[in-house]
């Protein structure tokens, strides 16, 4: 089955409550860039996809970063002077600023709002914060909430650990025909917020779920890494393997009830933009276009002058312009069944565009072939339209001199993809088409960095 | 006199009296692509100019094609069991499926009604269908005949031979001053259909006559061929002979009241597309440019990607876009002679541009050069604009780096090309620039193919 | 104090104040492309900034041209039979056409009226006329003026001279670090015409001044000139002097009340025009940017094919465009300060960009570097937006692969030059970003053409 065909024949109903208990399951991990909710994230991955944990040591020069220390929390709380938890980790992990040190102290009211962060406009949501690589320790509430506390003297204890361990992040590569490779990347480093980013790893894990049962033509990527640090790691350790990735796509934030977002890449018209666009527009929805911004989720690592691969990033509404963007209200009923299975459709349907963009050569590029004696032409002329399946032959004749693939020849017909490839198919088979290249190289070697 | 000369000095009025008179002198003729209605078509051109008919027989291999049998029918009808016929090839050819073979046949109307074809929207219109490739046979009518025969038997009678001939065009090379070409190619199979394509025979007939009139730059190589398996052949026996084709046009439906249509050759901005548009677009008439695709005429041929020529289509409504199209109703009352003259006009037009169309090289570049002391700057100064042709003269001056040609330089500047032209020409009657390339070979062979 | 700097610091009020008084000092002087007006001019001119005064003698050849005789005249009028000065130099120095022959001859109305110029649209107002290349004479006069002329003799006499001298400019080299230079054109040959061009001397005298007292990357070269052939005369004696210039403008029609124009260089893409466009398209205000045309100021020459320097021209309304253009209702009433100060606001942020327009290259290419630790970044995550100043980092950084200037990636951002110019100087002081070419060569030689 070809990925074209696994586009129309998977259940996205199915698929679509599969990821959705997935998200539920995953929602109450606190998750971080390192450590134990993390791992565990990524070992419920593993139940479903055999994704292979990679864990790099704390200290670990990774370019121009090192990978922190670990951290890990096991219960966090305000207490008041009447030893009631007025804030309080085990009813949201959103609660602590993430990454926050150990702390236990006791501090004026006044003293404890240099350690408060909450938000005035939405004043029932508790935000999402973290202090990653400055050590210092917070509480995220709802502005309701802030404004509730009387004066007096409140304990702050933040039971965490920062210690020496590892960096955690998890890789499959679902081999190809060739040795070139199409990157799926998604970050697992959010606690509990469901579209940003639960929606990306489920749908992350059903699509190489359904991607293990297709004929590949190319190597199928997946890499659930903390956002940043764990794309960089990533990079740091696999530079040379790098030059085979000939398509990519950060997943994120794909189950808001927003329309379809696809951002291009630094390069503005890879293949993946081009297939991406392509497929968006025919698409019937509404959906939009943006072009490449240095802010966002791990392209801006992928897309570094250094590297400037061809990775854009499909996702819904894009981060920060949802309201509930980095909020309690990013919750398990911000995230639609009927989204996440849109957006996998979507997935699906780039990446068929990819696989089956071949180049071709017209065998016969003097004058037209005459398609009529291969039966590829009806017998009765004179109609004032040639079909649309006789006209997806001309156009793919026409243009198969060697310079055009054939989503550039659905590109300039303004024909879908689909009907474009259906087209040269019986030309192939017809011999009116031969490769233009040998662009799907048997594979050589097998990927590197794969150390654990 | 120029080409751009003859455009204004043709009487156009009567040359669209001539056109149309032509058009009516071949309408009754039951042509095809091939047989004696091609051929009796090809000497009424031939009459008017010293047109070379050219014979390629059945059999003969031309690219992926081979040329058919030559197909000439006396007679067809279907006969009620009155022996009255109620379809008769005698009232208008198009009644019979174009290359049908031979049939005498009784039948039942449920088994006639397989070989009839009608068009239910246009119920008083005969559609016109072949079956040049597949052996066949049929019968064309109105809907309302169709509705209107009773049940019974039926005799179908058609005399037509299917046999070893030839495959006829015809071809008139004007040679000009240099060996570089423009093709005229214009489709001649079609039987009683005016717009489609006697206006095409008249109108490059006309263009003919009008060119053999004028001082050339380029020779003008016309065609008068079948649809399709016409060019074919004609590129398959001259193949070498296409690297002198500058430009090319293919003349078509140019009599209908609708708006010049313009479209694109395969390369987009070839100097016959740039100077068709910059035509259209200082016309002031209502107009439009299409991109090129590869359905339509014989366009579909010269543009395909083994030979890529620079062949655009000057057409009014294009083929197929017109509900007249391919019916009855393209008939002697659809073509204008006010469309003809337009059209002829505006071919006229675009000829005078390629005529024109030098690239100069500035002789004084550095600093303007002193137009006032050639007498041609006005003395006085001050005022707000420097007229017209002072302009002209500046843009010209200022572009003719060798880079740009006179169109160039028209587009640059939004100017028309004919005021360009003039001013170009008083620069180099003043020394003011000189020849950017001699783009102007002298002729050094004849051309090839001319066998017959 | 950079230009950058200057642009903030300038007391813009008070320079308006400036350029308004020098304006009026000018206004009276009669001008012309030769002789004592100009000369006093640009003395004016040199009583401000130290201007050097080229003398071109009479006969000198200049590419296509010959530098004419001096024009001096000392009075003109036209009597009438009872003695009085029914048209007087002395009132408006427009009265005369310049360059006129002298003359001494008593004529009719009629034999007059061959020699007078008027505005039957705009019957109040003075026309100006010249007649540089061509000796003749003539006097220009309001409609109402002429009309109000009854039948009867009248004694036209012109006291002027035209006699072997020379053609005087003026040029001043503020050095900068670099050999390249910005040149800065005026030109100073219209009599009293405030707009066209006093307010271009004002203008570009101030901001010599100005750039005196700034910290310069490029050196400045102002040139105030006669028109056409002052330009044509300074190019032919700096030929080789011309490939130091990396930027230029033509200053002119800088007071009236219309918004700013920019009209590219003939290159249309040069750092110039990116640059004033830049600016005027985060200036906030009204603006037009114009393409380039042979019409003009200067920059005819300066872009003329043999030359094309990347020379623009920055102004209010272009000439030719408002009314009062070449009239004598372009008179001291028809220039504002705030539209001067405006001007010159606008001149400095465009210097300002093509002094800051550097091009570097990331030092850390490799995925993003880690802007926190070096307290680039904040230090809590999770916002919804990195703040302006982290994503002009973020765009530099990604950008900065050595192809992209500065200016290409506030274009690419649509963040303004400052913004990303400001966070450039951060990333620089980091270490982050190192220069990507060496643009800024030491200087060699100084520049030749400098006899007086």
């Amino acid at each position: 089955m070809s990925v074209a065909e696994l586009g129309t024949s998977l259940d996205l109903a199915a698929t679509a409550r599969e990821m959705g208990a997935f998200i539920e399951e995953l929602y109450p991990i606190c998750r971080s860039i390192t450590g134990d909710g993390l791992r565990r994230t990524l070992r419920a991955v593993q139940e479903r996809i055999p994704l292979e944990l990679r864990e790099v040591p704390t200290g670990t020069k990774v370019f121009d970063w090192t990978v922190p220390e670990e951290w890990n929390i096991t219960d966090a709380y305000v207490r008041d002077a009447a030893g009631r938890r007025v804030i309080d980790f085990r009813r949201s992990n959103l609660h602590v600023v993430n990454y926050s040190e150990p702390v236990r102290q006791t501090l004026s009211l006044a003293e404890l709002k240099t350690h408060l962060f909450a938000l005035p406009d939405r004043p029932d949501w508790i935000p999402y914060r973290t202090s990653y690589y400055e050590r210092s320790w917070g509480f995220c509430l709802s502005q309701r909430q802030l404004e509730a506390l009387p004066e007096g003297e409140y304990e702050a204890v933040i039971e965490s650990r920062l210690e020496p361990g590892s960096l955690t992040y998890g890789e499959l590569l679902l081999p190809g025909e060739t040795n070139e490779e199409v990157l799926i990347s998604t970050h697992c480093c959010h606690p509990s917020l469901a579209n940003d980013n639960l929606s990306g790893i489920a749908l992350s894990t059903s699509l190489a779920r359904a991607l293990a049962g297709a004929k590949r033509r190319y190597g199928y990527r997946f890499l659930f890494l903390p956002g940043t640090i764990g794309s960089i790691a990533w990079l740091s350790r696999n530079e040379a393997a790098t030059s085979r990735i000939r398509a990519g796509l950060v997943v994120a934030c794909v189950g808001d009830a927003g329309p379809l977002h696809y951002k291009k890449s630094r390069r503005g018209n890879a293949e993946i933009d081009r297939a991406a666009v392509h497929v968006l527009q025919h698409s019937g929805a509404k959906h939009r276009v943006l072009e490449f911004s240095p802010y966002g989720y791990d392209e801006r690592q992928y897309c570094s002058p250094g590297f400037d691969l061809p990775v854009g990033s499909l996702t819904r509404t894009p981060h920060g312009r949802f309201p509930e963007y980095h909020t309690s209200a990013d919750d398990l009923g911000f995230v639609r069944p009927e989204s996440l299975s849109d957006s996998l459709r979507a997935y699906l349907a780039i990446l068929a565009v990819i696989e089956g963009n071949e180049r071709f050569r017209n065998t016969s590029p003097k004058g037209e072939p005459q398609l009529g004696r291969r039966g590829l032409y009806r017998a009765i002329g004179g109609l004032p339209d040639p079909g649309q399946h006789s006209l997806a032959m001309l156009w793919i004749l026409n243009l198969s001199d060697g310079s055009n693939d054939l989503l550039a020849i659905s590109e300039r017909s303004g024909m879908s993809f689909s009907v474009i490839e259906a087209a040269a198919a019986r030309l192939s088979e017809n011999g009116l088409l031969s490769p233009a290249e040998s662009s799907t190289v048997a594979v050589e070697s097998t990927p590197s960095g794969k150390t654990k």
